[in-house]
């Protein structure tokens, strides 16, 4: 494997770690992100779009945040109807790192059958999983955290990036931390005592006030081996399905293995089949990354990544946006040319599109899920 | 004139009054509306919607309460941009009873306009001047109104139909009521001491608990001789002018004198150009409407005049519209056939038309018009 590949110029270098050479990427781009409805959609998931103002799709970001890492070793997985999408926004995405699943089958199987794939190609392979759709500033301290969780990996472990919380999320998982690792190059590095679901608002105080919790922000940087050990050890059959289709992943026999396999896979997520259990049996660490991230999950956090450019207090995002506001404040999203007139409501979310509208506050943004639940309830699936 | 045509069947019958044989209704339908943009715009003003419900446009509406008064005798006063669509909403309407204006000159040019017209077909006219967008209910006390306004106008008196005020509103006129009349079959009248302009909260709260005020609701019923004569006095220029042209009304030279004319005419109020000065002369009498009037001025009037139909207090208008309400209150007017989904505000008005989009408040309802004002300062001329 070429290093010289991996690092392109004008970006930060933490090439000088040979462990990266074992370093493979794979981004999980998966979800339609229900909480951004009706911007994201089924046809046009939240990591297609630019909730940034940067210019790119979310998912481009996130493959560029890598390329210093991992040069071209990068595999995508997601939903076919997204093949097209995902292969205009990664040009340098190589045909034999996209995955297509024929359904949506939950984390595990997902990345249990990139665990596969990649070990059969090389089992000395150390994988790194990084969703989609997630938003991460400085890019630099990202990867610093990314260089210490191979380095803590190639002692066979289980590596999570965990967040540091900035308030008592009650949408977040959480990982209680353990001792300290003694692993060289990774002075952060610490055991997991144990993976916390989301909490109440109180329990959520605890943690923040404790010290001793991060956000679980899904990140895992793991030998696939020992991904593998862990997979078979807890979902047998979940297992052995991915394995069967890895078999036959670079022969001219894996479209008809996937069909035949993947409808069988039970879908479930990886902290389940593999990060919780393997927590218990002492097989995962986590280095707090040392940056701001969001995942993104609604339109208030839209509104904390695109603060207000003028002094209105409206964040107004959408090219060629027509948006006239007096005396309100909030967050218009304007993906249709139409005039826009917002009077009188503080901190309002106004999401325009061709086919659907969305009005909310940012206090209500959770509950945008229940409006795309109901709405497919009463069979409004065309705007789904 | 055939009494007969006046009282189609299953209508109340105030025609027990032979001095309806002098009445003519007029109907000035100007104004945009503009507080009911995006719904109400310079191509399709107020008075062109069905507001209500009822299936049939508010101009309709006013046009089917004054047949059984006047029958065929209705003059409509419109801008030229609205004459194909208010002769689709009035097959009935006579072309000679048609009257195109040029350009808008507020109210005095057309109500002085109709008055010369009617004048020169008939000296004796009563002429009965009602606006196209309001709403009145129920139907048979304003035509006892109209009928005891006749008898008094009769007398040669300038005769205004006031409402009861349930509110200290402040955006109305006031009229204040002077000593009853001694008129027969009018027992209801009363002199008009004063017409008071739009007051202020604490002015308005004392007009409603003295008893002694009225709203101005802009109806007047008058001897056509009587309303020109005035309008000579106090606006001679306007005078001449409107009666220049109804010289040539009813002739071949209609079309040429009045381009030649009426952009020369005095913007100015009906109130301004004859009521108040008539009044100060002792001319001018009420009779208080014992009905329920709206003008439908802005968007929590739509809410007031449409009930929700459902527990969620929120009330839906625009046919084959897919509204999604949750934790939610207010009137949405749907005229798209888009989904909307409305979350966790309340008393809020959105209104959703195909080019332009208002997300506000009932409470913030009056300040539509700054919004249109803004936009059209902003060039954004398409939508208004």
């Amino acid at each position: 494997m070429n290093v010289g590949v991996r690092a392109p110029s004008g970006t930060v270098n933490p090439m000088n770690e040979p462990l990266l050479e074992r370093f493979h990427a794979v981004i999980p781009a998966g979800g339609t992100g229900t909480r951004l409805w009706p911007l994201s959609r089924a046809a046009a998931p939240k990591f297609l779009h630019d909730l940034t103002g940067s210019g790119t799709a979310l998912i481009r970001s996130t493959y560029d945040r890598l390329t210093p890492l991992a040069g071209n070793s990068i595999m995508v997985v997601t939903g076919r109807a997204h093949g097209a999408a995902v292969s205009a926004q990664l040009p340098a995405l190589t045909v034999g790192n996209l995955v297509l699943e024929p359904s949506p089958k939950d984390s595990a199987a997902a990345i249990g059958l990139a665990a596969a794939i990649l070990y059969r190609r090389d089992p000395d392979t150390i994988m790194g999983s990084f969703a989609a759709d997630q938003v991460i500033v400085p890019v630099e301290a990202f990867q610093q955290s990314v260089v210490e969780a191979v380095r803590i990996a190639a002692t066979d472990k289980i590596v999570t990036i965990g967040i540091t919380p900035t308030y008592p999320s009650t949408g977040f998982g959480y990982i209680r931390c353990g001792e300290p690792l003694d692993v060289e190059g990774a002075p952060n590095g610490r055991n997991v005592a144990e993976f916390v679901e989301k909490p109440e608002e109180e329990a959520a105080q605890q943690y923040l006030a404790s010290g001793q919790f991060l956000w679980n922000a899904g990140m895992f940087v793991a030998p696939v081996a020992l991904m593998l050990k862990h997979l078979r050890a807890n979902q047998p059959e979940l297992a052995a399905g991915v394995e069967k289709i890895a078999d036959a992943w670079d022969t001219e026999h894996r479209d008809h293995v996937i069909e035949e396999v993947w409808p069988t896979l039970p879908g479930i997520a990886i902290d389940y089949a593999v990060a919780e259990p393997a927590a218990a049996a002492g097989d995962v660490a986590v280095v707090p990354g040392d940056f701001t991230w969001d995942d993104v999950g609604d339109f208030a956090a839209l509104g904390r990544l695109n603060p207000a450019a003028d002094e209105t207090g409206t964040t107004v995002l959408g090219e060629g946006a027509r948006v006239y506001v007096d005396q309100a404040s909030g967050i218009v999203v304007s993906d249709t040319k139409r005039v826009i007139a917002l009077i009188g409501i503080d901190d309002v979310v106004v999401v325009d599109t061709p086919d659907a509208l969305l009005v909310t506050t940012k206090d209500h943004a959770q509950q945008v899920k229940g409006a795309v639940e109901a709405l497919k309830a009463h069979g409004e699936t065309d705007v789904l």
